[in-house]
C-alpha cells in the first residue's frame, strides 16, 4: 500500500514537472536542478556563479532548506531574485513548491533558473522539478566512495562538481577514483572541479552552464 | 492520505522499535544509533572506536548504505562481529531491516550495538531503531549552519560529535557558532569535537560512550 501511495504521489509530481516543463520552454526559462549532501557548498557556487554574470543577465534563484531562509540571504546580495522555499521538515522539493514558488514571477524575466535542492544525496533524485538537468555536487571532504553508495542522484545527473578541491591536500580523497566511481554509474557523466573559495575551476563549471543553456533554449541570455 | 500511509508506517515502525528496545533491555545490549550527511566521518570514526576497544569486548556493528558492502569490509578488519544492511534505495534504516540483520545472532554475546545509519540528515532521524540514543556527526567542512537547518535530527540526539576538527585551519568553521547553534535547537545536547585521521579527541568521544552505557545497563561490558 505504501509503494502505491508513493507511486501516486510520484506521479502527480511528474505530471506538475511536465506541465513546469512545458512553462519553461514556452518562456525560454533554462532551468538546473543542484543536488548534494548538506553542507558540499552548494549555496557558495551559486554565489560564485551569480558574482560571475553580467548584472543584465536574466537569472534567479529558488533555494530550498528545510529550516532557515539564510541561503536566500546571502545568495540575494549578489542582486538577482531569489526566493527560499522553506519545507518545514520534508527532505526534498518537489515540482508542486517550484509551482508555488514561480507564482509572483514572471517567466519572461527569467532566462537562467537555479534550483538548489535540500541538502540530501538522496530522496531529491526521485522528484523531477522540470529542470533542463540535474546536477550533483561532490565535495572532496566525503570520499571519493559516495558515486557507488549513492549511484540514484549520480545516475540521473548530467554534470557532477566535485567541490571544495582546495581542501585535497588535507583529505584522502582520491581524485582519478572519485572520477571512475562517477562514471561507472553513468559513463555520460560530465565532470568538472572546483573551490568556490580560492575561486578555481569555476570557467568550466560557467561553460558547462552556458553550453548546456545553449543547447536546452538555443539562445544565450547573456 | 499520503500522511495518513506515513503514520501508519511509522506506527508499525515504532512497534518493531519497542520490541527491540525490550530485547536490548533483556539482553543488557547498548545500542547507538550513528546519523549524519554522506561523508561526515561515520565508518572512519567507528573504525577508530573498535580499534580502541580491548579485543575481549562484545562490540558488534550494524551498517547501513543504498548500495555496496564497503563499509562492512572496512569495518570488519578490527576482528568484531559486523553485518552490512544494504537498503538498495531506501534513505534510512527501519526497525524491521534492524531485526532481520540480528536474527542470526545472540544478543546474549553483545554488550555494545553501534548502527552506522544511511548517510542522511533528515529521514533516519523520523525511524526509531530501538537504540538509547541517537548521536549526529557534523563534519567541520559542512558549515557551522547545520542544526539550524536541519533541526530535526540535532533536536533528537544526545549527543553531537563535531568530526574532522583537523582541517578547521582550512575550512571557514565557526565552531563556537557550531556549538551554539546546536545548544539552540537543542539545549540539553552534548558535544565532542574530534578527528579521526589525526586521532584527537576520541577519548572524549569513548569516554561518553562508557558513561552513557553505564546509564543505559548500569554494567560495563568491557
Amino acid at each position: 500500500m505504501r509503494v502505491a501511495v508513493e507511486e501516486k504521489v510520484l506521479n502527480e509530481n511528474q505530471r506538475l514537472a511536465q506541465e513546469l516543463r512545458q512553462r519553461f520552454q514556452e518562456h525560454n526559462v533554462f532551468c538546473l536542478n543542484l543536488i548534494s549532501s548538506p553542507g558540499s557548498g552548494k549555496t557558495a557556487l551559486l554565489e560564485r556563479t551569480l558574482e560571475a554574470m553580467p548584472k543584465d543577465t536574466k537569472v534567479a534563484v529558488l533555494t530550498g532548506d528545510i529550516q532557515t531562509e539564510n541561503d536566500a540571504r546571502r545568495l540575494a546580495r549578489a542582486g538577482f531574485p531569489v526566493k527560499q522555499i522553506t519545507t518545514g521538515g520534508t527532505c526534498h522539493l518537489d515540482a508542486k513548491m517550484i509551482t508555488r514558488a514561480l507564482e509572483n514571477w514572471s517567466l519572461d524575466d527569467i532566462g537562467i533558473l537555479f534550483i538548489e535542492n535540500v541538502g540530501n544525496l538522496v530522496c531529491p533524485s526521485s522528484y523531477d522539478l522540470g529542470e533542463h538537468a540535474k546536477v550533483v555536487l561532490l565535495s572532496v571532504a566525503e570520499g571519493e566512495d559516495k558515486p557507488l553508495k549513492y549511484p540514484g542522484i549520480f545516475v540521473k545527473s548530467e554534470l557532477c562538481v566535485i567541490n571544495k578541491i582546495d581542501l585535497l591536500p588535507y583529505v584522502p580523497f582520491d581524485l582519478a577514483a572519485a572520477r571512475e566511481n562517477a562514471c561507472k554509474v553513468n559513463p555520460a557523466i560530465e565532470l568538472v572541479e572546483v573551490s568556490c573559495t580560492v575561486r578555481q575551476g569555476l570557467d568550466d563549471w560557467l561553460d558547462w552552464v552556458y553550453r548546456r543553456e545553449q543547447k536546452a533554449v538555443g539562445a544565450l541570455t547573456r
